[in-house]
């Protein structure tokens, strides 16, 4: 199988200096084998195949790296994911590097999961992705060990999850007819806008579909101005809102965009973790939330309750990521108003098998923990 | 025993209108009865009987009138409570109207969490301890589903409790003398100040004893040089943090103490809900989370999450309470710098056994939900 190649041409290079600890336990719950009370953490890199040349207002790509996690306890296993495009500055390089500087076995029970966090949280500043895939494969362990999904433990209802956005990525006028037409399951597409050609661009998406569109501009526009002007044509196209306009050290003049756009400004490079948050008051409608940007679950509820108190917006989005990653960021998804959760849909050598869309709306799995298993054939850390 | 028959006379009087529906299951995690899958709540009024006169700035009295609430599911049973102090406006009545006025049976699955309490928190505005009668059922409900207490599902170590301080009430110098030597377990205690008399509290308080204290003035100074005047005194007599120094209008002379306060400013009254953390930002260096305040253990987990993010001090407070809705707000006590945990030991009639103090701190029950059962031949909703 294609999938399984591809994994195992990177077995023989992360094995030995990577590779914390063998575990030998199954996979998904499976509580057969028992490893004793040690939380042991191993991982591997992967390379996500792209179904379609990925082009954003900065670069193209066929492929992205992640970092495939596994937390081990007591029989039970976790997993986590870090992905890493290669414009955000990790690399599975600096991933696989935190991950070996972590003593995670000095934690006993994996409940401790606020200490935990704090832990891999304080080793260094920055790493991210690297941080999300520790706390994602501790949520799946936590998730697991209860017996219950995770969208349970917090108390949320599986069927406010939102339609997902699908991405149409900036491209030739009949590729992006082509990928339009093969979203058709989709309620709302997000447009990537920021270059020459931004009303060609919806006027072909809007030559192909009615439904509600979503922009993202990815920092591209630079003229408030020029910018209010193309939001107020934009909602006479039918589009929702718009992401990250300008860039991002602009805030008065997102600011006062924000203040007179009719459609809401939601922020995504402006806003990665915690910290950045409670800065953005008054800047932006709303805000998007990504694990790979904030460290994962835990980091993003805590912005969840921030933006709410800040009566700001909340979209839940991912990167290029498998269904790992996407299925454990479908979990907050409820307490979004939108979401953009297409990562796995992009790739053609997904390794799990979790959260689904279907009629174009998050389906979560019922299933404990992020509600993954990984797909026959791919004994990731056998 | 005088416990039950303490509450036997008020069973007669509750009976019928209030009850809401009957269940027939047994107490604290017995599943041997199964009440289907619906969510009844079921209440009662109790009142605590005070050890002490309870003396604050404004008023003394001898008990404080509580409502008890259980909430069954599938044979488990959470325990709940509104305490009622006299200073607040919500009444035993109001509270058992406002139950009353719950239609909780419309929820199939306890797990929805966030839906639930949306919905009694939009049922009508305030009625926040009334609120928190229910919340904190539910969340020991849930707790006792999946078997685990309720710091463990949030992820926090029971080791990192605070000490509770011991509250001193404004009294005769001899019966102060009494009670703080009565107190000697207790690492830090909290005098209530507020009057003519301040420094003599404290003088009569430091005859007896060295440990740190800290004070709690109920907005009873007026005058912000006078009081900045009396925080370094007191900071000379081993006070460690002041509460509510000045009345919570007063922003900008609060603002003004906090900033040239040599001791933490927190706020109590200042702050009752989520609504009004945000805004307290630059006011205070803390805040005193109480579940009646906020409408329970939901919204006083979001409160944490914002004062973390505004880098502002948490301190987890109660009112005369049993021990159930005392162990509750335990619960999230190792999120706290400060806790004031003390509301059951003030009285003589607890019906519940839950959190202890050892040795002055904060002793968590290894026990599933908010960790408490009735106490033997208390048969509540019999």
């Amino acid at each position: 199988m294609q999938k399984r190649r591809d994994f195992l041409k990177y077995t023989g290079m992360a094995a030995g200096s990577f590779l914390i600890s063998a575990t030998g336990s199954g996979c998904g719950g499976n509580s057969s084998t028992t490893s004793g009370s040690k939380l042991e953490l191993t991982f591997r890199p992967y390379d996500l195949q792209l179904k379609h040349v990925f082009t954003l207002a900065g670069n193209s790509r066929t492929t992205t790296p992640v970092v495939i996690t596994q937390l081990s306890y007591d029989g039970f296993i976790g997993y986590g994911e870090a992905s890493l495009p290669p414009y955000l500055e990790e690399t599975q390089d600096s991933v696989m590097k935190f991950l070996a500087s972590l003593d995670l076995e000095q934690f006993h029970d994996p409940f401790l999961l606020e200490e935990i966090m704090d832990y891999v949280f304080n080793v260094a500043p920055g790493n991210y992705a690297a941080k999300a895939a520790v706390d994602i494969a501790l949520h799946d362990l936590v998730g697991k060990l209860v017996g219950q999904p995770l969208y349970r433990l917090w108390g949320l209802n599986p069927e406010n999850t939102p339609d997902t956005s699908f991405t149409i990525g900036i491209d030739e006028e009949d590729v992006v007819r082509t990928k339009v037409k093969e979203a058709e399951e989709y309620n709302i597409l997000k447009v990537k806008l920021g270059r020459e050609n931004d009303r060609e661009m919806i006027s072909t998406v809007r030559s192909v579909t009615q439904v509600p569109l979503c922009v993202d501009v990815n920092q591209g526009w630079t003229d408030r101005l020029l910018a209010l002007d193309m939001i107020y044509w934009l909602k006479e196209q039918g589009v929702v809102f718009v992401e990250q306009p300008m860039p991002k050290e602009l805030l008065d003049d997102i600011a006062w965009l924000t203040q007179n756009s009719p459609l809401p400004v939601i922020a995504d490079e402006a806003v990665q973790t915690r910290e950045d948050v409670l800065p953005l008051y008054g800047v932006y409608s709303g805000i998007n939330i990504k694990l790979m940007k904030c460290g994962g679950l835990k980091a993003a509820r805590e912005m969840v309750t921030l933006a709410n108190a800040m009566k700001m917006e909340i979209m839940v989005g991912c990167m290029t990521e498998t269904s790992c990653a996407v299925s454990a960021a479908s979990q907050l998804s409820p307490m979004a108003r939108w979401g953009d959760l297409d990562g796995n849909l992009l790739i053609s050598n997904d390794i799990f098998d979790g959260v689904k869309v279907i009629g174009g709306k998050v389906i979560l799995p019922d299933r404990p923990g992020i509600g993954v298993n990984l797909e026959p054939g791919n004994q990731l850390f056998e």
